[in-house]
């Protein structure tokens, strides 16, 4: 019954998104044994004017 | 002292975010007698390209 | 395909939390059109050293 | 090794966000003796329809 | 500089979490190119009475 | 209407949570002027055994 939320500083491609999705569902199966038809996976995709690292936005990096 | 967020595939509209969130502070209320003005209720609406279930992006689907 | 997360300052009761979950999921059959197999309800009780308001933890007021 | 996420209703300038994340990484190092390189803050801003008070959406205030 | 939260029903063991965990990290800098030492994982281990699927609690099925 | 929650490794003193709570209320009010008494702030302690940094738990280090 697992959620996955993943939070990604800028963007990610349809094609790694899938891909995550794919694994991390399947990580899942394989070794905590959650079926895949209960798993979600979320993902958020931050731009870099709203995270910051050691007290700076990667905007300003 | 309630937080409630709301994921929710694609989109709403406002007058579905409208009477969920009137809904979600009044069950508060009467069920745990939680006081509405405490109660904040946060909504995110997630695109189709970042929500994967059974490993696939709904997208995808 | 809907998670709601609740976060609530203490604790709830078992019934307390049997009732809210079955309101939250009908809410959003009713509201949004949402088939209930696709919602999770997730509940964080969170103990009143862990929750400021005003800038004030619940547990000195 | 804390991760700081700002829910804020609305939008933030870049200089408020900036000014924010440099506090609250100071504020951990100062207060809990964390180290900023491991610091992280995240801000979401919310739209004003997809938060609620007192059940009512900010939007219909 | 990715964050993975995984919200799981009951409990992990320790060797679970380390492989979940290693996996999740391997994945993310296999799929989009991210540097490991920029990649947290939380897991959040949720009890059966706190979470519900189709308005009924884990702990009542 | 801000909601702030710190997700921190281990456990903090309740002198630690007090100030801390403190100084993040008053920087959203001095730097967005967000008013106190709108303020949540939420702390999650994670275990050891529950974050990883670079694919390892901090129990593992």
């Amino acid at each position: 019954m697992p959620v996955v939320t993943l939070q990604v500083l800028g963007t990610l491609s349809d094609e790694q998104k899938r891909e995550l999705s794919r694994r991390f569902t399947e990580d899942l199966r394989e070794v905590a044994g959650k079926p895949p038809e209960y798993t979600y996976v979320i993902i958020h995709e931050v731009e870099r004017t709203n995270w910051a690292h050691k007290g700076v936005l990667f905007s300003d990096k």
